[in-house]
């Protein structure tokens, strides 16, 4: 029978940030990571997979910490060229890491899967853990404003996430399918589900929204546990606070677990946040409570174990 | 009236360099080139046109003479990360000279025209001069071996020019068509020819294989001057001597003036050469015999200043 695996489900940077914390402690037989496609897209005729680079540019030593994004020792020599010849150059697109995004599309094209290839381009770079794309179909996040609809990328890196939103909307997921390899990690073996501090509804959501993934995580009877990508009602990275205030829901944590509840079973908030320690419990959520913010190695890898060490104190409160 | 204009039919780099002295003496609305787009093709996804490339980026002042081909400035992050994924390397593509590709690419795509394309693209890095691709459709030149056919760059890059040549073919040639601008240029205001000094088999010879397009040069009654791509029985740059000896042709200067015999009036040989004059004579082509071979900027613009004189020669005695 194979060994207990843990599953992590994340979206960006800051999803990423615990799953490095996570990799010093776990082998790659004991986690695999389920990371949210919904912010892929096609632009200059790539396909871009924002947040598998994030994971994988991470796990390998290669992400660019100078710039809190894409690869290390990047260079922009293509669009500087780009832009003499008045291309599309709202999206920055690094010399290394376009290697990325032209290698993943040819191989694409030529019929293997985004779950084939991710573990291929990986690989390539030395990372040996499963980063396993929500889906092989195309999802698609779209961010509901009071202008319209805005693909993902446009809301978050051209509009730089300015325009107020409303909603969400995962184009494709309806006929989307968890992958065989997802299900698989699914089966009897599973021993808990990390929620990285990503956002929820635009890193998190598109992954529950794939048909069959909220129940099939509520059924697996493990320890779900959610880390609050909100602290101190702002959020580390990103807009999720931004989005909160627009969606008129409080930012703060016990939105956010709020938010997960019916499928976490456990929720970490940061030491800041401990005065909400109640409010969560009261949701019938356990809870800790830890330093969740992650400046340091040593941060990263104290939350991995504070987590693991939730996850093991529930599945034994479980047994 | 539109002024009387040149056309300057031209391949790769000995073309180019040609091509470069013609500019320094005409203005953009004296003068056009129709290049080659036989070596044209699809790599990594992208739409590659190796002979366009060197004549914008050497027009534009970009060309890397450190290399001899390429962009000036050039980089290599791209080609070095493909690398680490095993991605396909016997094409190097810089980081600069990718923006040109991926935004041809995004731009055929859309449906624009490699005409339309081509001059959006040069004027973007300050050419004003028409660069014609010789069709918009596509052209592709294989390599006949004893082996089977070469696409042409897998040939002339990735095996080095290694195979022995038998023959040519223009796959798509047969359907192919003048690009309406070439057929305008073609018409009552066009003052000569310049053939430059480009490989016969593979840069020239694709043109002349559009159906219409010699016919319509030879129809035409202005001269037309060849350059000798040979100098001393050797090539100046690439494999054309190597083709003619495999090919069991002389690899000397007649040869490629019996070559173009019945399309050139006038053909000019290089003071090395000057011996071969009375042979080139005798196939009833008229010959001048100056230093072709450009080392200089200065050596480019004598040659074109040599060619426009002897195009004038051979204009007014036959009027």
């Amino acid at each position: 029978m194979a060994a207990d695996r843990y599953i992590a489900v994340t979206g960006g940077v800051g999803g990423a940030k615990l799953a490095l914390g996570l990799v010093q402690l776990l082998s790659p037989e004991e986690i695999s990571f389920v990371v949210n496609t919904g912010d892929d897209f096609e632009h200059l005729g790539l396909h871009i997979s924002p947040d598998i680079d994030t994971l994988v540019y991470t796990l390998a030593g290669q992400s660019n910490t100078d710039v809190g994004w894409g690869r290390r020792g990047e260079t922009w020599q293509f669009m500087q060229a780009l832009k003499q010849f008045g291309g599309e150059t709202w999206f920055n697109l690094g010399d290394l890491d376009l290697a990325m995004h032209v290698e993943r599309t040819q191989r694409l094209r030529r019929g293997a899967s985004l779950t084939d290839v991710t573990r291929e381009l990986a690989n390539a770079l030395g990372v040996q853990y499963e980063i396993l794309p929500m889906s092989d179909a195309p999802v698609r996040t779209m961010i509901v404003t009071a202008n319209g609809e805005l693909a993902f990328q446009h809301y978050f890196v051209r509009d730089r996430c300015a325009p107020a939103v409303t909603g969400f909307r995962f184009d494709g997921a309806d006929t989307a399918t968890p992958t065989s390899l997802i299900e698989q990690r699914l089966d009897g073996s599973l021993a808990g589900v990390i929620i990285c501090p990503s956002n929820p509804f635009v890193s998190v959501d598109p992954i529950l929204a794939i048909p069959g993934m909220r129940e099939r995580l509520q059924r697996a009877g493990v320890p779900i546990v959610a880390v609050s990508p909100i602290v101190a009602g702002t959020a580390i990275k990103g807009p999720t606070a931004k989005m909160m205030t627009e969606l008129r829901i409080p930012n703060d944590a016990i939105a956010v677990a709020r938010h997960y509840r019916g499928l976490v079973s456990g929720f970490v908030l940061d030491t800041q946040d401990a005065a909400l320690e109640p409010a969560v419990a009261a949701l019938g959520i356990a809870t800790v409570v830890t330093q969740t913010v992650m400046l340091t190695l040593g941060d990263r890898q104290q939350l991995a174990a504070d987590v693991l060490r939730f996850m093991r104190r529930l599945k034994s409160s479980n047994d």
